[in-house]
């Protein structure tokens, strides 16, 4: 099939290389072209333009870093006028629920198909093909991309027609996150008080009632008390949290917990925590009780 | 080996009859003694008093429902006048910090050995033995009852010396528990206001990054919203965040994620929903943004 | 002088009216023009546009209601080109400091005076001249109005040459009166869970300790239960918050207090109480007291 | 009248010189005997033990620290045999309601009269007989004792038959304070972070909308960042919301904003600022933003 690829970040990468494997025709871009060199030794085209990659291909996938990116590169880069009628754009990014509404009707006016299909999962993960995918849109756009779908992800959740409903089930995914890093810095501050390593704690917690991939990694970081190389950067983490928030004040919803995290982050990013992993949220708990690190 | 156990309720009977059957020649003794008939059928001496459990014992575990039971049982109804010299009490039971030092310390000076011994896990988890067990005292006396925790539990997680320590591990456990369910009621209220399910959420969730017993247990209720018959009552699970937070106190120790929790669980409890699994705390996450249940 | 005045709401009529009655030449212009009628009587002169009232005047003020507006009727509406060389426009609405800062780059590269005057006090005290004033503005900018604000206001607070410092002092004020009325429903809520009514307690409060216009304005409110016609609406409040949280976000500022405040105003938004007045934050904290109204 | 007075602290002093100078025959009793001497030189008589400042008295005053002294004192000190039969006791502490509730009880069934009357001021206002006194009790013992309130207070406020309510309004108006110190402290970090000092911004609120004693008084100390000495030590206002907190937990009140208190004073207490003023709550707020002192 004919494919293109916008947006070769390190989950963008791993995945594009999945699509070259599987024998698809794949044209690739990405803002700074280095990282589309290691795709073209891999069979890829390389186009100068994000419309040149959108131009004549029945797929075309894009992975962008957030809200500011999407609008820039897909709704005022070319791309939709690029793209032919009846092609099919699946936008792997999390955005706001705005943004996934907004990007839902101007496809459906254009003519042209749209797939929401957030991802879980770390850019290793991504480079193995065993991500969690959550996909939504038209029946006839998503039966276009599933067979693409499979090569990228160990499973794709289908979450229906609306592309907002697998928006929000990665923004709330990405919320449960971050509150079970908020809950293990909180208990684990409790527990060091007391005379309880962090990783004393959690080695028992993760291994039982939470034996859980989000209890593991972020328990480890907390108890090895490191925060870098970030898995997923506090700032990063910030904004998403930010869109949870956002996409709860637009239905009215009260999440007690998303404030107490954006207050805890907000310390954070002023204590200069921003490039350290979200997992670093510890360290603000620790320091409201005066423990030293 | 002779051993007491005091409370015989659907945690501590299951416990019991584990010691039977491992062929030790247990006295039990429950306030109300028709609990105890079960366990005089498997072989049990049945006493007439607490201290009656406990005498002339090598080991007395009890298992008390809380605090006032504690004192209650253990510090004012003579179990401690009736233990010989050297004998090890292992308390099982989820109490405060403040409780466990004083237990601690009234033991020793007394000359009887003191383990905290608090458990994770259901009552058909202990009937089959496959708890997992916290411990915490000194090496004499921890040394003297490994083999009967070994009948109790699936594995025996060391804390030290400081029973205070086990105590924690304990309470911070069931604070992690709290955090997961109130998060899990935010997230799925969140993206039911945006159309999605709380069952089609969690199931990616439970299934994903967060496939541990804990998600998927209290996940299910919330996908169901079935909160009864209760594995834990709302008004127990208030009890032990109360207890997270009475330990924060003393150490001066901010938690606020603690602080949302008891705001939500008091306003569930003022609802009428005391007697509700605590899982039911998104009853009130959804009453909040008024959603229909 | 000649003088402009943008936006005639409840507010900017009586401000306007003030500025006819003490002899300036003043030309106005409202969106809905019927409310110019009033001001025409007085014997102002009415624009078709906004840019109309902005030609050829030496003062512009304007009192719009927010964000949106002044984006919209004076960056995008013309005004700016319409200012001569050296006037001075006065900005009396409730603005974000992202707006603020932008307005007064915007006048300082046109080569116009920027003066922000956010003002406290309601439509009876704007007609009467009896605002407090916080304005903030170039030295000479400020010289070339004060005469103005001495007419509009009972007192004029200095906040020095940045235009933002006169926005957050406007910002925080509101956000101290929202905190006022949010600690004005906890504190009744619980004394009215143990049988001493708002008002009993409200007269104590506000006769004493709290003898202040905000306790007494918004306390007669939470007394009575009586939330309607609303001073100020409770999606005003909301907004206004937002503003807060917003410039608190800017400057990596935690503000838990305005956390709370915010999930309570999602709740009562939720329950069709927008147009209750924000003192109706009471409702929602007896309700989760589970209190009869 | 014979009266007693038990309790001769910074406000017990004052109150019990102003019974003095009335005319009235006074015995007084301290737990330190040298806070008594200067009440001797006024004309009192000294006790040598609580019972003995109680004997043959008509009307009993106290003023002691909290609950706890309260108990031993006044419930295990011989107070209340002493007490003839038809004498009045008023309680001027602040206390938990759980406490009131009792020594209501406990009066009521010794047949002896019992007001709760705590008072909102400071020391110099007590001295001077300017109290405001909350209170509350069965009428024949109100009518028994409002001479005396009268002298003490420069008004009384009536809350009806049941003590609970006086002390109900005691601990909610508290509340209201440490509220209010809260949000100044969250606002003037807030306008700090935007270049406006907490000196102009409180000037301009505590001259306006909030021209009111606490934020004229709190404000001040939060303007100055001087916070000693303490006219009410962080630590007693951390019980005092604590009390608040209690009484909302027993009637199942939800009151976040007062859990946001407690986590700020827990993190300020941790901090070593235990005998700063409890409007030492700002440099909690200034330093989860990073500003310096």
């Amino acid at each position: 099939m004919r494919i293109g690829f916008i947006g070769l970040g390190s989950m963008g990468a791993g995945m594009a290389g999945n699509l070259i494997k599987a024998g698809h025709e794949v044209t690739v871009w990405n803002r700074s072209p280095e990282a589309a060199a290691p795709l073209a030794e891999q069979g890829a085209k390389v186009a100068a333009t994000p419309a040149g990659a959108a131009a004549g291909v029945e797929v075309l996938h894009s992975m962008l870093a957030n809200d500011a990116a999407v609008r820039e590169v897909i709704l005022h880069g070319g791309v939709l006028d690029a793209l032919t009628q009846g092609a099919v754009h699946v936008n792997h990014a999390t955005i706001s629920v705005a943004l996934a509404r907004e990007l839902a009707e101007v496809h459906e006016s254009r003519g042209l198909g749209y797939v929401a299909a957030p991802v879980f999962g770390r850019p290793a993960v991504a480079a193995a093909g065993g991500l969690n995918i959550v996909a939504a849109g038209k029946p006839e756009a998503i039966a276009k991309v599933s067979a693409l779908l499979d090569l990228l992800g160990q499973k794709v959740w289908p979450m229906g027609d609306d592309p907002v409903r697998a928006t929000i089930v990665k923004i709330g995914g990405n919320f449960l996150i971050g509150a079970a890093i908020e809950s293990m810095a909180e208990a684990t501050t409790l527990t060091r008080a007391h005379g309880v390593t962090a990783k004393d704690f959690l080695e028992v917690m993760s291994s039982t009632l939470f034996a859980a991939p989000i209890y593991k990694i972020y328990g480890g970081m907390i108890a090895e008390q490191k925060y870098t190389p970030a898995g997923f950067k506090m700032s990063l983490g910030f904004k998403d949290i930010g869109l949870a928030r956002a996409a709860a004040e637009a239905e009215r919803v009260p999440m007690p917990f998303a404030s107490v995290m954006h207050d805890a982050m907000l310390e954070a990013l002023g204590a200069g925590d921003g490039d350290l992993d979200w997992a670093g949220m510890a360290r603000i708990a620790a320091a409201r009780a005066h423990l030293k690190d």
